[in-house]
């Protein structure tokens, strides 16, 4: 990169070792940083605001800025670097690392730091920041304060670009590194005699100063988990021996397993593939493919008793014999609820496909841990495998989703308030392709986990179900949605759209469009789901009003402002404002407000109607 | 406690958890609770709401609700404890936690957490929550459990009672204590039968069932640091034969140390008390009393030549052959570097008093570690001191004062832009008294450093000095208010008040008043004070404008709302909003918009003005 500023020259050591940095991060493949305003990071600040190559992006709040980071790779699959002043404001990303490490996404923090000198002496903002992050991360170093010395400089090309290479490995898994960087004054790039060697530009410091051109320093080759092939071909019988198997492909790392991929070997078992919202499975040009069921209604039906086992009053319901599971665990407690009923009344198998070698099945049924690509391992079985799926098996699916597309399909009874699902039915349904669309937790995930139908559109869904906090959501997807030109859409509750309101500022500081539905019930509508709502401190203690007109936040950070109320005008108007808003560049809020207990009601007749329904079907 | 709910009857194991902590924690002192929303958390937060002597803080933010526990930590000296749901709610604590560490504040955290048998199982909402804070905490332990059984309540007492006496400990140093509380469904009082034994009130379970009526199940006498006679009489022998000592009150450790007591010291010495904003002795009736001197301006002063080593034009100035230094590392860098260069000049003998027995000197010039409880030893050495103090020796200090006050009392020369120091002049001179008055990083603290007169009343000054950040500020001074009925005053700037924008909600959400001073210079003004201003990514990447009208969040909270642009309206007319915001009920926001980098230069040429006059008097 010709124009890339010099690490054979630089005013004093401080200035090239920000400049080794981001050269290290250039040349492994990272095209932008996340920086908030300090003092202490100058060297690295100045480092990516000078480099041709970097785009900044920029944020006050550290916490917001982490989770902008972590919505970007979930959307790239590469880390934004994180750079941030020492003190407080590397804690600040704390939040933000434990859903990277729970949910697999490269990050990669940069924190600077005061010298060793001034550790435990009580000077200014100088705070214990060794493995700040704990267990949290994937690696961690404190690199050694800069100088320009061949070795040392060597060493520190090797940190930054084995840094990268450990923050996406698929096998580590994927998740936060974080490299902490003392620096000594001065830390702007003003001249100090001596502190660079006279020689570093001859060609003896040639390997130090510039690297290896164009590539990293250290260019790690991935390994990738590949079973053997014996191992393979008894995934292979598993699969031939099964007369009633399910995929289920939960909330994808990133990246995303390939969808043909999985879904050959859909067609190939003639499994039907139950896909979580968060699968990359859910929306796209397959749904209507032939030969393949993709399921999105198993949250409404599985509990039905043509489905569930150990219900006394009906006949054995057929149960799966055996599960291909991919990705994290579904978020559909149903389903998971499902699966653990089943093998315990029939033995189901139940293989857990994990690249990382991992655990993510929380029953303690499932009986085989593949450490395998999902891709290669899908495209490898599917090639081989000759189905043997009972007749009749797919279709019960096939019938039951259609009963719940139906229901979801029509208006509430008359006596029924609107429910909160509609909107995320809505949204499913009108959000134009391409697009990324990202859901909150705790209600939205859910809520389109049932809601939003299956269809032939590229939606890229994202949330944050690593650690499923209610923290950090609206920047998530605005980082998200800062990977591409796609429209991006998010659907947050007043809870979250409150806890993350600093992120908000994120769209007209950095210039992005976007599109923030908030389905307003006034405190967590989760807690209508729980016990709890039935004892005394529910209101003040759990489900906690906020009592706020948020259309306040809208004019200060300069967003578009609708508000439906859904009682009143009904979810029509709710998708007019959302068609607008999505059409119009910048930023909208679009606010629905709705009643969280009537709309748990709602909810809870739809279900009934459904069971009622595939029962009569299926029963 | 009579009206206390039962410990010796619980309808399952949790609640009987959740009340046992309650009790041992009220036993303990504790007359209070931050909550926030959320599931896992339930038997805490159930067995709090429903103690008749918890007063009950709730918030949303996890991040604002630890900032305004450490808030009214420091007012009182007492932790309050904070409950919080699983996952990366968590997390969010971690920015107060190490402000807390790093500044001595006692703080308890509970966080709930999924039971062992979940973990690392890819269970919702599960992460690794032990030792999640590290070293940042005093004491960490995951508790058993909940059992009805006679040791595994015993243990829980224990651990509990221990936990605040740890939290609290002068030696310690008090600081953060972390519990994780582990619970299984279910979370709500819902009777289990068998989950408590039909024999669990009776007298054989009494000590584990009902503890110790009215006291802590563990009474901790906490030890107190106090030096053997012979080393008291080496510090008296010190500073008998001191001539020309110093005492340099820096921010002090919450409880603050005695006035009295330092100031019988001052008085009994003759020595001068550089008393830091933050020291508990810059306001208050001491300041008037005769025979000691309080100085609040050498910030200004001590880097005139008349004071400073190593002018070489100048005649060597007379310099401290004694430093006796409480509290934390004072805020003036103009004095730290005075201590810095008189000790390298004439080999300072500096005494730093610490009862934790830590080390909070980071110029490495001071001689002496005394761990001592300062207020034991100022009186100790006071009543058998004779003072040897050189004549003239405080009065240099007193002219230097003059000067100084007078220059601040002055209105800037007609082509001189206001000043944000005219701010926090105006603010100490204002504020009623008693008051809390809190003050941000990384300015307003500074600003009243040098700008903020010594006063006869009763003003108690908090700021974050464990580790200087700009995050969580408004949360702090709201908790630090809560704690009497006293006025709160808070002064910080643009970046810090958006910063914390979610802390605001602390006030309608329970009902307290405040003013809150926003000095906005659009960004970062301490960057105008760094070298990087002459530099090229200045604005965007250093300070950081933020370009927002904050009266949206005024409005949203339901604050009051003022604003006056210092160049056009002159600081009288912020006087005037700001004695109406302080008169009045409820809370209030007075933005001064104010031209940083001018401001800057009027602070530069009052300091020339002030050295030069103090230069002719005394040089």
């Amino acid at each position: 990169m010709s124009d890339e500023p010099p690490t054979t020259d630089a005013p004093n050591r401080n200035t090239l070792w920000g400049r080794v940095v981001v050269q290290e991060l250039v040349r492994s493949g990272v095209r932008d940083v996340c920086l908030t305003p300090g003092s202490r990071c100058t060297p690295l600040t100045n480092a990516f605001a000078e480099h041709p190559a970097v785009e900044t992006w920029t944020h006050i709040d550290e916490r917001s800025a982490a989770f902008f980071a972590l919505g970007r790779a979930k959307a790239t699959g590469q880390p934004t670097p994180l750079v941030c002043t020492s003190g407080t404001a590397v804690a600040n990303y704390h939040p933000a690392v434990v859903e990277a490490a729970n949910a697999r996404v490269p990050m990669l923090l940069l924190t600077s730091d005061r010298p060793r000198t001034l550790q435990d002496s009580g000077a200014n903002q100088t705070v214990d920041q060794e493995k700040l992050f704990g267990d949290a991360v994937r690696a961690y170093r404190t690199l050694p304060e800069p100088a320009a010395e061949d070795r040392t400089v060597r060493a520190l090309r090797t940190a930054v670009s084995r840094a990268v290479a450990t923050a996406t490995r698929e096998a580590g898994p994927p998740g936060p590194v974080h490299l902490n960087v003392p620096f000594e004054k001065p830390l702007e790039p003003t001249p100090v005699a001596g502190d660079v060697p006279a020689d570093w530009a001859d060609p003896s410091h040639a390997l130090a100063a510039t690297g290896r051109e164009d590539r990293p320093y250290v260019a790690t080759t991935p390994g990738r988990p590949e079973p053997a092939a014996a191992d393979r071909a008894r995934v292979v019988e598993a699969v031939e021996a099964a007369e009633r198997g399910l995929i289920v492909a939960g909330p994808a790392d990133a990246p995303t397993p390939d969808r043909d991929a999985l879904l050959g070997l859909a067609r190939a078992s003639g499994f039907p593939v139950l896909s979580d919202p968060l699968s990359g499975l859910r929306f796209g040009d397959h749904v209507d493919a032939d030969g393949v069921l993709v399921c999105g209604g198993y949250d409404s039906f599985l509990d039905a008793p043509a489905f569930a086992p150990g219900d006394a009053d009906v006949d054995d319901p057929p149960l799966p014999d055996l599960v291909l599971r991919f990705g994290a665990s579904p978020t559909s407690k149903t389903l998971r609820e499902y699966l653990r009923d089943a093998t315990r009344a029939a033995g189901t198998r139940q293989l857990v496909v994990d690249p990382a070698g991992g655990w993510r099945e929380a029953s303690f049924v499932a009986s085989d841990a593949v450490v395998a690509n999902p891709t290669r391992l899908a495209a490898a079985v599917s090639g081989r495998v000759a189905s043997r799926a009972a007749p009749g098996w797919r279709e019960r699916f096939a019938a039951a989703e259609r009963r719940h597309w139906e229901a979801v399909a029509e208006a509430p009874a008359a006596d029924e308030p609107p429910y909160e699902g509609q909107v995320l039915a809505t949204v499913a349904r009108r959000t134009p392709a391409p697009a990324t669309l990202f859901v909150s937790n705790s209600m939205p995930v859910r809520d389109l986990d049932r809601f939003g139908e299956p269809r032939a559109a590229d939606l890229r869904v994202l949330g944050n179900r690593g650690a499923s906090g209610i923290d950090g959501i609206t920047s998530s997807a605005l980082g998200a949605g800062a990977a591409d030109d796609d429209p991006l859409v998010l659907v947050t509750g007043d809870l979250a759209f409150y806890h993350d309101s600093n992120g908000l500022l994120a769209l007209p500081r950095n210039d992005l469009d976007a599109t923030v539905v908030v389905i307003n019930n006034d405190g967590g509508g989760i807690f209508h789901v729980l016990p709890i709502e039935a004892h005394q401190a529910f209101t003040e203690f759990f489900r906690t009003p906020l009592g706020l007109d948020l259309s306040h936040l809208a004019a200060m950070y300069g967003y578009g402002f609708g508000r439906v109320h859904a009682a009143a005008d009904g979810l029509d108007a709710f998708a007019d404002l959302f068609d607008a808003a999505v059409d119009a560049p910048g930023g909208h809020v679009v606010e629905v407000v709705i009643d969280g207990e009537g709309s748990h009601r709602t909810r809870e007749a739809l279900h009934e109607r459904v069971r009622g329904a595939v029962a009569r079907d299926l029963g």
